[in-house]
């Protein structure tokens, strides 16, 4: 067994069993050890929000294999002879060496691993800002298998009346939920101007309403400057406009950064973005070490340039990467992320793929198209549910640069199709035609990926014009006096309404009662509806009866994420 | 108004009214003519199995927009401004003099339009084969409004307590289940050896043990030759092996084909198999005429052969495409057809998109590798539900060929993005490092068309040799010795197991129970588990133990289509 290739992994959580198991299946003399610094392995952490929420109430779920058995040492030496190697820190990598120096947690004691490929899979850490009394008991982080049993105790214990969650990211919409469902009256607080930013700010306020609904406060625009105690205990929020939130327990989730203490300590190069630099191999600056998971930068398939995307998702691709390259030499590649991800937000689901709208003009696209398309999953009769989708294309070559999309219906598909059709590098013209599957139960007959995709087609020739509801609103409270033209019909006016002024002439009566318009025809009149379908089609008659200045309200009534009459 | 473009559509379902729909947006003076033979227009058709199986009760919805405004005549004209005429049969084009001639069905008047463009969307009708007894009372189809509401009048009096369905594809199926929730004992006739031919033999058996779960039977490999009355009324039907089944209702659903009988008696080439020839523009042989929807033949994709794919998204898509070139000159194009379908099964979704293994063999791929992957949908702490999902490739470029799935999870999401990849041109090797959504309440960390790219891409590299459940059965029935080694644990094996004679050796035990193994090493070895994930490990293992003839179960138990012992 001298010839033995001696694998060393740091860190075991997702990439790190991810890459030890794929080294395994493809050399079955190798010599593998995964150090863990904590107890547990291969944790779901993905799933900590719905344990604590007690949407299952068995830990061990977390810890386990689909058939019940714990991913502890004994399973990773029986069923992938790989040694496990759980409390044991990595101090120091001896790059001359190939060793790396670790401490024994539990005996404080030194031990040393040599290794011919070494695999850095550190993870990250929350971020947690320097703000006054960010020590006091009742402040937590949902980051490990320990906070998670923290929360779950709190949960189940029914002590705490108020919490606050300081973040309005992925995982601070998640813990929001789960305090909820905890019986836990809720505040997120969150210092942009909206929560979730990848997925735009017309969704996301959308977003925040439905939260909202659920008895859930969100406070936007505004950050917590200090944290208020009463005898080292948490007793409450100021925020930056002076605001004083009372609360038991905050939740700190403004984000990870990666943890490349070690890397950096053992002279490893690390990017401008604060992660690992690694090469599309997973290789690090040293040509026997890698770095996967939520250590490295990766590219950014789409821009080309470095960003960090801590995902469990591409954390366990990047795993396998390494896996075969440790082994088979660097025959496998990482390409990139495309920045995918959903979210589960109380009854809605948020998903976003590729860029958003800002984050395209701040990467330098000038020449964006966007869309908002709001319309229903399936069928009225199969009891379908709203989609909210927005899409961002580059003008000159077509492509989907990205796609975001929320409701109560089927986001997970929207978005698991599109970040198909980015990663191809499919147009808007490849689009339209898609043939997807359709069925009552499943979807529309077009749908809502392509009719989005329609709607940008139409938008690009130029056969409509777009106004969002951001600006109309905006507009509206700069006091503009606006010819807004509802194309519904009487009914549907009477059960919910804008109640901005608008005109009502429905679709049907329009081409009858074009004397009602202004006389103008350089007027400017913006047309809508529920979802702006009838809205697109008023728009289409006004213009062939010469009026110039004709705007669709892209989503309708769906997409207006400010308070209605009714 | 002397110079508006005359518009006339022949055909009021699908095809028609969106072709209409599209020509009025992007011409607002043109004259625009539907012409329908029946009374209703914009029939939701793929609704009626819902309809008739009481998912939802008011028939309206089947004919109304989504804010409940009926699509009829009155609809048309003062939302749209076309003219929608039902209950009028075109009989023949005079092409010379570009008109319709055409017969009002209910005062028997001849009528004429003409037009500067015409489109053709006559759909299909069902197969009837001329089996004696065909005209018994009590045959019917599922195709038109008609047949729903004799089926729906059916359920709701209750009186009928055996029916047959003729076909087990898409609409058999449909119907069946139809049929079942309305109390009806029912019997799936199907001819060929398996329902759902798109599927693949071994996940329609195993949608067909799903069906017979559910107290519906399923004959296969069997057809009807003669129909049984008395007083001209079905009492039953007799297979040609023989066996009579009473029944007081049969539904045929042995497919459709295009109704082509105006566009022939007119003239217009019709293809080789027997819908009307288009080209990429949809046009027909006369350049002013198009076709579109269920009586054209259109290119498949793939294997850029012609194709009949008689869908009602495609039929949408076809209907736009003709729509704009009626108006803008040919600009749009229609590019075929993939033939992705998805179907509800009671509790199971089965979907289809791309090639089958046979067709695929059929259209000439000789090197084509498959892979068979079983797994949840979702972990098992979010109630994962199961995935069974078949991949074809093709060896030397990689390209994905099509891709089935079925099973109580998420089949839907699993078509719409296979089918995407598809279009795209996608690889194995672009697929196994795919940035899709992930989070647990929606799929696992892992997706399943991931994973199904990661054992894909292990079999073309030759990691493993996988064997299909059918020819272990095929090869047990005839006697054969296999040694068959199950890798699971011993509660697993309690619970659930094969009992074809396999040997049981947790694969946690197997590195130290080598020698229980055959000691040739050129024996054959077939390993299995649940789903066949710690079968490769432990095919692996023996590989590496020097066993040379080691294969792998694909799918494992869970996609063992035959009985087991428990």
């Amino acid at each position: 067994m001298e010839n033995r290739k001696r694998i060393v992994v740091i860190g075991g959580s997702a990439a790190g069993p991810k890459a030890a198991a794929r080294a395994r299946r493809l050399d079955q003399n190798a010599d593998i050890v995964i150090i863990q610094k904590g107890p547990d392995f291969s944790m779901a952490s993905c799933g900590y929000p719905y344990y604590v929420g007690g949407v299952f109430d068995d830990r061990c779920a977390l810890l386990s294999t689909p058939t019940g058995v714990i991913r502890g040492p004994g399973f990773f030496q029986n069923a992938k002879d790989i040694r496990a190697i759980p409390m044991t820190e990595a101090t120091l990598i001896l790059r001359d060496e190939k060793a790396v120096l670790c401490k024994d947690l539990t005996t404080g004691e030194e031990r040393r691993f040599d290794y011919d490929k070494l695999i850095i899979a550190t993870g990250s850490k929350p971020n947690m800002p320097p703000i006054p009394g960010i020590d006091l008991d009742g402040i937590t982080t949902l980051q490990s298998m320990k906070d998670a049993d923290l929360l779950r105790k709190i949960r189940d214990e029914g002590q705490i009346k108020k919490a606050i969650v300081v973040g309005g990211g992925l995982i601070g919409m998640e813990t929001c939920e789960a305090l909820n469902l905890a019986g836990i009256d809720i505040t997120v607080i969150e210092m942009m101007d909206q929560i979730m930013m990848f997925m735009g700010c017309e969704l996301a306020k959308l977003l925040e309403n439905h939260v909202r609904s659920k008895a859930a406060h969100v406070i936007t625009g505004n950050g917590v400057v200090e944290f208020l105690g009463e005898n080292g205990k948490l007793s409450g929020v100021k925020l930056g406009n002076g605001l004083e939130l009372p609360c038991e327990l905050a939740v700190m989730a403004i984000g990870v950064k990666p943890n490349v203490d070690l890397a950096k300590r053992s002279g490893i190069d690390i990017g401008e973005l604060g992660g690992i630099s690694v090469d599309g191999h997973m290789v690090t600056s040293d040509p026997d070490i890698y770095a996967i998971g939520d250590c490295v930068e990766v590219v950014n398939r789409i821009t080309g340039k470095m960003t960090l995307a801590p995902f469990g998702d591409l954390a366990n691709l990047q795993g396998r990467v390494a896996g075969e390259n440790v082994i088979l030499g660097n025959t496998a590649t990482f390409p990139g992320t495309i920045h995918t991800s959903i979210c589960k937000v109380f009854d809605f689901s948020a998903g976003s793929t590729g860029l958003s709208e800002s984050k395209a003009r701040e990467m330098g696209y000038d020449d964006i198209v966007t869309v908002i398309n709001a319309g229903p999953d399936k069928p009225g009769f199969m009891s379908g549910l709203l989609l909210v989708t927005k899409m961002i294309a580059d003008r000159a070559s077509g492509k989907i640069l990205g796609v975001q999309c929320m409701g109560p219906g089927d986001v997970s598909k929207q978005i698991a199709q599109s970040s198909i059709a980015i990663q191809g590098g499919l147009t808007v013209d490849d689009l339209v035609n898609s043939d997807l599957p359709y069925a009552p139960p499943f979807t529309l007959a077009i749908d809502n990926l392509i009719s989005t995709s329609h709607i940008m087609q139409n938008k690009i020739r130029g056969y409509f014009q777009g106004i969002s509801t951001t600006e109309v609103k905006g507009r509206l409270d700069k006091g503009e006096d606006l010819f807004l033209l509802d194309l519904r019909g009487p009914d549907e006016y009477e059960a919910m309404r804008l109640g901005v002024g608008e005109s009502l002439i429905p679709l049907g009566a329009l081409r009858k009662r074009l004397n009602e318009l202004p006389g103008e025809k350089d007027s400017e009149i913006i047309c809508f509806c529920k979802i702006s379908l009838r809205g697109y089609e008023g728009a289409l008659i006004l213009q062939a009866n010469g009026w110039t200045n004709v705007k669709v309200m892209e989503g309708g009534i769906m997409a207006w994420q400010f308070s209605r009459e009714k």
